[in-house]
């Protein structure tokens, strides 16, 4: 007899939600039953409806499901999704007033001041919004919760255990980010074979923004934001999956470099200690080789819920500066949710 | 009747070595005489001493000459010298002793304090120091000339009418630089696929230490480095040609974004007056396209001699940020090189 | 006075577009005096119209010119024509019927049996079918010429002098064809990155039916086609410029490797004898290193209109191998579409 | 108590070593409890000898090894070899005079008439050399086995199952191999990047004379080999893992498409019969797609031990063609020395 939650994934056919789906396959406490996507492929089998692009085959469990929009009903206890920005808006809340729980890696509903934006391992206490959420929005049984985007994950999760610490008041971030965070088609391979493009869409202003709520004070139902000055550039490199970001921090304690990478080394949360089934080990490994992280090789560690951190040094602008490294399509996407999903069950909320 | 002076090239076979003989093919004054390099070529005719690793075929006029040590005596008015670091100083000094002009793209004699740091549009007045040199290491005729690393010339390209005009108190880059920065074979493939490597050796330090001698300002036949907090943090990125630069500046002066563009895009100096050969009409192009600069289209940009910048925008931690980039092995070796000779011949010390 | 011919661009803001005014903008014969596109920018000057994505600027010239519908009459006295297949077909009819001379590099026409497929140093009689095609049309001052598929462009410049001397019976090809030959956005980088894809639509039935075609007899105002077992198998690969073919051949006579590579090394033609602009010296260039051709290397010889061949050697099962390599986006598209023009002049056509 | 066997790794420090490692971490049969290695790594512990390229950690257990020279005696009871050719062959005879049974990688003795060239599911039989070589050579416990070349290897598994009931008579192949069949550092980057390069040094005759040897038939000690035109060209592109090859096949008997593609997908064969610990379910994969196999998407499949065919259509001047692609460092080296290795073990023979 299955005791597995049954989740429906919005915005199947897309980069994440493949991997929502590989990621899936064999979890211990979810099975996919449900598929819906915003593109043109509904009412088709999933096998027919979808390209699959990630190494590896799509799973036999849902190949034979038929493709749904992403409207509720759907045969499912809660939905992931990862629906494109522009419908993922009114898609997800149409969700949750209808009693579904939404772990969302969408962006629309990231800052919304009722919306916890999670990282299980840095902000797991941010699960009580969900509670103010249903009150203001007169959800019942449904809530939304989102993750990060992918950038700010990996940045973040280096982060938080500096800032709990040592109080981080000022933070300059320059990123190198992986293909696959595009989407597909997503990035041209004439703008990505021999260069770099310096731009991405939104993306400088989501993680200056992100940071702070992330690594804010809950209480009474809301987010006091953390008081950081934060500088994003962000770069788009030949790479097909690994977000890499180089980090200046300056403290309000003064520490030295060895406490740096103590703290960030030793660094465990309730993921841990609650043994979430896709929590890492380690959320944070440092590593002192010269030349890492580096994403070809780093980017899987942890089964791709790690982050890779390195080069940490003292730095003659700010105090210190460091690398940092991870999954952007797993612990940067589809893994970030299911982390949250995981502690939102061991937290009651599923 | 030719007049064109008859240049040497030190490390000739190079990558460095190749963009000198491709630069000098058509040049007005200056014809290629002699090549000398480190490795096991000499003896033969440079066609056989040399895979000719340019797009475009090896010049004619090259192919047989015949390779020899990088030592004096060697059939020309002066060398260009791109010898490994580990054997041009010794070859640099052996030259100059000789009564040879250097004009070196090597690392080894930037630094010392009678050697000017030479980027003709930043700090022309640099070149008084060979009087200085000549007096205390008793050259007659010679005299050691150097230009900066190749991501150094790009960065303080585009510092230098900000320093000029508004006084840079700190300035903190990263950097993502091209395969060809570390020469043939350089990088293995199976480093630079899918991947970014985070550390460049000794390319921190460099850019750090140059900046700050290349910004500063000649007395009395030495130099005063600038104050200016600099960090600098590298990364090797796949790409063939072209080092980006992300740069952030805290200034003395509070001005506009305005202001800051116009210091950027109306810069010229004293190769541009002097209509030098290898100057570029504009030292720098901005641009506003949200997207640009991009290695592959913008190294080119001013016959590989213009330094690009484009995402000028006011930055949260220091005070406005954006990114330059610039050819490597023309504007950041070979070309920085060859603009330095031609400012020597209008200077006369060629 | 300028006597220059006025010439209109149908597809101006695509990939191939770009280039025909790149490769025009100090042409002595041509000038770019209107623009046209299938595409929603109508209206707007090329400035606005079009992202340009060649490595260099968008010249002054065509920067104020305002984009058209690609529809009779547009401001020019010919045009070359870039349309996606689906609307050239009757755009370019169209053209021809209104008295343009059109000179196409798209694909529709180019299997019309009275529509020369034009390669000047192949094939140049084929211009003959223009007579009979005006009749059959009923055109008057207008035509339509072609030139081939960027692949089979390269192929049969190769195989041209072997065919002509020892006329080829079979012939196997396996290509490793660029990025650009897609367009833009073309290739998605995920599929491009660390990958092959060995597969692209439609391309192995062009090669196989425009090689011979190509290398057919013109006779009475048709094309009987040579009779050769042509095989191709198409990949995708990594490379931004730059098509280049694994080619076999079976030979009627029986030669030596000698004859083959004196065949290939002298072969110059029409275009050569008439010194026509874009014609390269030396179509074909034999290079005898073990390594090349090369794309990154070789795909600019003879400013990207000369085909490189290499590695030519006997083979086990057919008689004879080598590799070739042209620059697809100028010898294989817009390059080819001017020196057809070229020809059409000196013949009187234009 | 353990009974697994103890494998010492010649060449340990290499790409290939590493990989036989990787595999070796967690195998039922064998444990690696000794390393050696003919660089200057000798008399360091692994841990410090070797920079481990692999995504993944260095194994644990092996990090305190201590690298050996590559002689014997070595603590173990068989070796695994990947040393270069250079030092391979005296070695491998070495350590077989001496005893040890050597199950190698290298190309050094893979030729010898008295030596197994294997792959399990292809010539399986091939192990009675084994009894020969010990009489030739004198060999008592010891004796020599090798796996082919990494292209030959999977181009060899998609032609088995056709020779086998079709019989080849001629096969036509043009590979595009990756990045890692070259070793670390192997391929520069600046050859890599936007390039293909139409030569990979001794390949082509590698895999023209492997393929006869390895489709030849066993009888009294030694192999009448197969008697195929075979033809060879081969390409390097810039993949990380994972070899590519189009494929042309001319067959003695007329048969279907339906038939080839039954005979690939169907095959089965020893391995798979005996359930080697290594052996994938489907040697080979059969995808009907368009556009695979792709080198990033079906490297892996099978653990990366299947090889993966796709594209299979009639050929206008062969009989058929396809396109076969497998991941070289896997079942192209370390993957198939290990299957060896179980087959070995299977037979008796270690």
């Amino acid at each position: 007899m299955t005791t597995k939650l049954r989740a429906g994934i919005l915005g199947a056919t897309g980069v994440v939600g493949q991997r929502f789906i590989q990621l899936l396959e064999h979890h211990p406490q979810f099975e996919v039953t449900a598929l819906a996507a915003s593109d043109r492929s509904q009412g088709k089998n999933f096998r027919e409806a979808c390209t699959w692009r990630l190494p590896g085959e799509m799973p036999e469990r849902v190949k034979q499901i038929v493709v749904q929009l992403p409207q509720p009903p759907l045969d499912c206890d809660f939905v992931f999704s990862s629906l494109p920005g522009e419908v993922a808006k009114d898609a997800e809340e149409n969700f949750a007033s209808a009693g579904y729980p939404v772990i969302s890696n969408s962006s629309s509903h990231r800052m919304a001041p009722d919306v916890p934006l999670l990282i299980p391992e840095v902000n797991y206490d941010h699960v009580a919004l969900i509670d103010a959420q249903r009150k203001i929005r007169r959800y019942d049984r449904g809530f939304i919760v989102t993750n990060p985007n992918c950038s700010a994950i990996v940045i973040v999760m280096a982060l938080a255990p500096l800032h709990a610490k040592f109080v981080i008041q000022s933070c300059i971030v320059t990123t190198m980010q992986a293909l696959s965070g595009a989407g597909y088609p997503g990035v041209a391979s004439l703008d990505a074979t021999d260069n770099v493009i310096p731009f991405i869409g939104g993306e400088e202003e989501k993680i200056e923004a992100e940071t702070l709520k992330l690594l804010g004070v809950a209480s009474d139902g809301s987010i006091e934001n953390a008081s950081i000055e934060m500088s994003a550039q962000c770069n788009r490199v030949n790479v097909t999956d690994g977000h890499m970001a180089s980090i200046r921090v300056k403290l309000k304690s003064r520490v030295s470099i060895n406490e740096i990478q103590q703290a960030l080394a030793a660094f465990t949360s309730v993921p841990q200690e609650l043994r979430l089934h896709s929590a890492p080990a380690w959320p944070i490994i440092v590593r002192e080789e010269t030349d890492r992280p580096q994403p070809r090789l780093d980017r899987d560690a942890g089964n791709g819920m790690s982050v890779t951190v390195g080069r940490l040094t003292p730095d003659k602008v700010l105090d210190y500066r460091f690398v940092a490294l991870g999954h952007n399509t797993i612990r940067g996407a589809a893994g970030a949710a299911i982390l949250n999903a995981e502690l939102l069950v061991a937290r009651g909320y599923l």
